[in-house]
């Protein structure tokens, strides 16, 4: 084997070595070689060769196979090394074995990137992580970035790019299809190499066209951070969406991700949220998998769109590349039908968003253009009998209005309907010029409605065959706004504005001293100094080892007052008895005292009772809060702040409240 | 005008007048008579008359029409009493004022049904309300039995009667098309003529076939319970699918649909599930039970499946017409991609399904038939090479094991799926016979594989493109076994295996003591009586009238005791201060008796204070429950019984948890 020839200079060529030249190169290389290509029908090696040749993308391909002097009849160099030019991308689809090696080779001369299709690494046991761990090491020496390995490649429309050993589901008489999906806006990033074809066959069939399509494998080297900063930053990706089944390094991603999501909508689905889908994943992919609400949490915060149907994954994906966004939950709905408005309303309401409740103006303006039956409200009902003039005129009232923040056209096919009239009067109605709020639209029916539709979907409104997906897609739409105003969203530390810095001395003080006495639980007492170190208001709390103490303490606070155990090892103080409420007096306090000492005596022993704490008996009407932390395997310590649902609050705190909490309905 | 001729005895005719025959006119006439025929473009009157004669339905039509001699080139007679044929149906099309006096002479000539298409009845005001009283009177005395008013008609597929005014949206050069659906085995019934037309038009796409398609209108005579059991008799209809915007005579549709649902599956959408829960957030107890979740729990009892999107609604009709129901939860799920099958089962598990846990000989039997890398359990990955001869061997295995209710197989576009020869040979399986439980299939992508799905379909097993929605109807699936499962369940009523009957007599003593004292609320102490007196055990609760009296009850009760106000006005008790619990000695009751006597004499008056009860302490392990009741606007008086959350047991009693309470999701 020869060594590396010299290697010309070409300018051009030096413009993808610039900062971001790394991930360039896996998108817009000049220069691919396929180490392991071969003629063997059905492999990797055949199929990734011949997608890279069946789509002109403005560079030159070199097959690598030191036992072929041609495949697919083009001339094939024994290494990488030996090719006359330098490499920007190599393909690897040799055995596992023999990776580690051609990625030292690949470093030697200065390749940009390496996608690794073959599979046997982590997944196979100790012997693959060793081997990805050897790749990895020669990879960071040469300054190589790699995708994969076990994934599909990587897939490039705009450039006119197919590095991938991905096949549509046709095969016609032996021929290989390699498919090269339409151009387009959206960037999809998969962690599920079938996902991906299937994805790939279903965007012919809609006419869904990609930016970038990548098949993120292992993530040995590039992850989600990677991608999404590089995609990030390309003029041509307006929107990225995601199919995760594992976060890899969760700071990366959220750091990309929260940057990213500023300016593009990221939009999500994440395999494996259950329990049980967990362990399916894991057998799958060998990926570890953290608690999901952790997940949603740092989603949201980073202002991603989390969706829970494939389905939504794309329709989001390109109803926020063709609309803008709401700026609240307020939607307006122009129907011609009265049932399934009501639909569209239940569906709106039972997910949190709301009917714009519509300016007095408007009511006005719509009472001169619509008979005298129309619904008088929202849904604005403009009859079975609504021509297409009369559709634009309630359109165009509706979307001055300020009250509303989004609108939603609905048609059924009646009498008089015209649905394509209907669409081309919408279509010049917008194209017009209308305050900026998001359209979309639900045409229910048969061709003709089909027709009109298409024309709305032309002009950029997004229409959907069920009222009832659109409107959900509408909150999907408004809940991602909230998402993106929380980015802006900085919690005040404590103290900040006031001057009272948190007392971090006595803070330090209260752990250590747990620490000497080998303990790592804090008591109430304990845990309440905490809490006031930081500023946070505590209900008063004092110790007592004695009855005459608490009794004094107690007689000094007023009755009446609560007296609680104070237990270095008992943390369940209620199963004791060891909360004794509405204490009245001081007989009542001593009377409490010992019992809880007694009763910890006989359960435990005299030995767990290390005195009370006496408070004043409190009735709030605040919130009851749990604070937790637990350490997450995706995203390390954690900390947990949920309102306590009590009777009295039955009504007030809904599990499904948005804002609160994560709600419900997502997971359906 | 002439009276009725004389009317000839028609043997065949005579059939019709059989117990059912009112509502078979409706389907299955020899006569039709359209009241208000016109050749007035678009006019409901026109366009019903060439519905009619659109399609052969092996009978009559009779335009009727005083002002013309021939509408449509068919000769009218000036009434229906001048047909010289008895009518079966008539068909009104005229001005609301004129339909009553149509109605009576219909009602004269022995009419057997009526649809009436015209509006301005009960929606335009009183007026409207006494036309409506005019016309039922007038039908009943006749035997008349009327569908509308204010409706599209109906049509019948399988007689080829299309006896409505609905048009398909498509109106090419000026000339009516009249629709006439596929026939099938679906009946839909519609409260929406809007909806009607949508789905009718959307069945022609899909190919969606029908028995009946009936717009029911206002409900004046006919409604759901009529209309629920003649479809449920009818032996062609396999599958009841209803919109529903109000119930009407809830009676009639809960014992219609009970009866029906144990022989065909009635799927049912409502819409306006949401505007009663924000009109019942007015009164607390209102809040808790407002009139769509009465409806929920009704219509689960009575075994109608509820659904919430409209896609829905005809993919579970197809689906209980194809494929057997599942006796439960466990769904086995065969894919080639582990990515989707990962997302299928979180769909699965959030929404209550469950994976089927493998028997041990089925995975010793799949451990012979796949390659060494399959997923050793549930979801069977078949891996991404997965020939169609593998897909077989996994659905037979895992088609026998008992600890599966159901199979998804999944299949997404690799190297070697050939999708469409998969599906032939698991046709070919299906068809020589397994055990039975449903089998549902989701192939994801392109042209061929739409093609495998096709195949698919054509042998019953229902595909999907996306496996969430595949396992959403699953769940469905077996929530409907469950529904029928508890028609058969029947609560046994308290005492009657012990021979305790209820005490009836102090049942009655209590509330007519009440009734004198012209109180609707009965205190406490009373309502304990009351529970008590049906052999439910209630808290031991003495009234006391004096300190002393509470004294003495207490020590005679053992200490700790709970105080409570007694009062015949204060409902909120806790709101006084009323409720005084851990009492340990007479001091404290005293006390807290003293204390409760002020606090009602200070913040309402003495005379609010009738003493109060006395408790023994508990802490209880069991439940808390609500029970409440309320008269809702549609089903009457109505029971609520359910589980607090508290926080004790705030893992335990989850909202989305089915068999305890609707889950949340299920509005989502």
């Amino acid at each position: 084997m020869s060594t590396s020839p010299h290697h010309t200079s070409d300018p051009a060529h030096d413009v993808l070595r610039d900062a971001r030249a790394p991930l360039n190169a896996f998108f817009n290389p000049k220069t691919v070689a396929v180490i392991g290509a071969t003629d063997k029908a059905n492999s990797a090696g055949r199929t990734a060769l011949w997608n890279l040749v069946s789509h002109p993308f403005g560079g030159m391909v070199f097959p690598i196979n030191p036992h072929r002097t041609s495949v697919l009849g083009i001339k094939t160099y024994p290494t990488a090394a030996t090719v006359p030019e330098p490499i920007d991308l190599a393909v690897i689809a040799t055995p596992a074995a023999t990776v580690p090696k051609i990625v030292s080779e690949c470093a030697d001369i200065g390749v940009k990137g390496a996608i690794i299709l073959s599979a046997g690494f982590r997944e196979t046991g100790p012997e693959g992580t060793e081997r990805e761990n050897q790749i990895l090491a020669e990879a960071r020496r040469g300054k190589l970035r790699i995708i994969g390995p076990n994934c599909l490649g990587v897939i490039s429309p705009l450039s006119g790019l197919n590095a991938s050993f991905a096949l549509t589901s046709a095969v016609a008489g032996g021929a290989l299809l390699s498919p090269m999906p339409r151009p387009g806006s959206v960037a999809f990033i998969s962690q599920s190499g079938a996902l991906c074809t299937a994805i790939l066959d279903w965007s012919f069939r809609q006419n869904v066209g990609f930016s970038a399509f990548v098949s993120i494998g292992s993530m040995l080297d590039v992850g989600w951070g990677d991608l999404i900063d590089f995609l990030g930053d390309d003029p041509r990706t307006k929107s990225i969406v995601v199919y995760m089944e594992s976060i890899g390094d969760a700071g990366a991603f959220l750091s990309a991700a929260r940057e990213v999501a500023l300016t593009k909508p990221i939009i999500l689905i994440k395999a494996g949220r259950t329990a049980a889908g967990a362990r399916a994943a894991a057998s799958h992919t060998g990926a570890l998998c953290g608690s999901d609400e952790v997940l949603d949490a740092a989603l949201r915060r980073c202002g991603v769109l989390r969706v829970y149907h494939l389905a939504h994954l794309f329709y989001m994906a390109e109803l926020l590349g063709k609309q803008p966004r709401p700026r609240g939950p307020r939607l307006t709905v122009v129907t011609n039908a009265g049932g399934p408005g009501v639909l569209a309303t239940d569906t709106l309401i039972a997910e949190g968003g709301q009917l714009a409740k519509l300016a007095p103006e408007s009511l006005d303006k719509l009472e001169k253009v619509l008979p005298m039956a129309w619904s008088h409200g929202n849904p604005v009902d403009i009859l079975g009998d609504a021509t297409p003039e009369r559709y634009t005129a309630a359109l165009q009232i509706v979307a001055e209005d300020a009250n509303s923040d989004g609108i939603l056209l609905m048609l059924t096919p009646q009498a008089m309907s015209e649905p394509m009239h209907t669409a081309e009067l919408i279509k010049k109605c917008v194209a017009q010029g209308l305050p900026e709020k998001p359209i979309l639209a639900s045409w229910m029916g048969g061709d003709e409605v089909q027709a009109g539709a298409n024309i709305l979907n032309q002009a950029n409104i997004p229409t959907f065959p069920y009222p009832d997906t659109a409107v959900r897609l509408f909150n999907y739409m408004w809940q991602y706004s909230c998402n993106l105003d929380s980015l802006y969203e900085t919690p005040s530390l404590p103290g900040a504005d006031t001057g009272n810095a948190p007392d971090r001395g006595a803070v330090r003080r209260i752990i250590e001293a747990a620490r000497r006495a080998s303990r790592t639980l804090l008591t109430e007492f304990e845990s309440k100094q905490l809490i006031a170190a930081y500023g946070i208001p505590t209900v008063a709390t004092h110790a007592a080892m004695t009855v005459d103490e608490a009794v004094s303490v107690a007689e000094e606070m007023g009755y009446p007052v609560v007296l609680k155990l104070l237990s270095h090892t008992i943390t369940h103080k209620s199963d004791v008895g060891g909360v004794q409420l509405n204490l009245n007096d001081a007989a009542a306090v001593q009377k409490a005292y010992c019992r809880i000492q007694r009763e910890v005596s006989e359960r435990y022993s005299a030995q767990d009772f290390h005195g009370v704490t006496v408070q004043p008996m409190l009735k709030l009407d605040g919130y009851e809060l749990i604070v937790g932390s637990s350490l997450d395997s995706q995203f390390g310590p954690v900390l947990l702040l949920e309102p306590v649902a009590s009777w009295s609050k039955y009504s007030e705190i809904k599990p499904w409240d948005y804002r609160r909490s994560p709600p419900l309905w997502r997971g359906a």
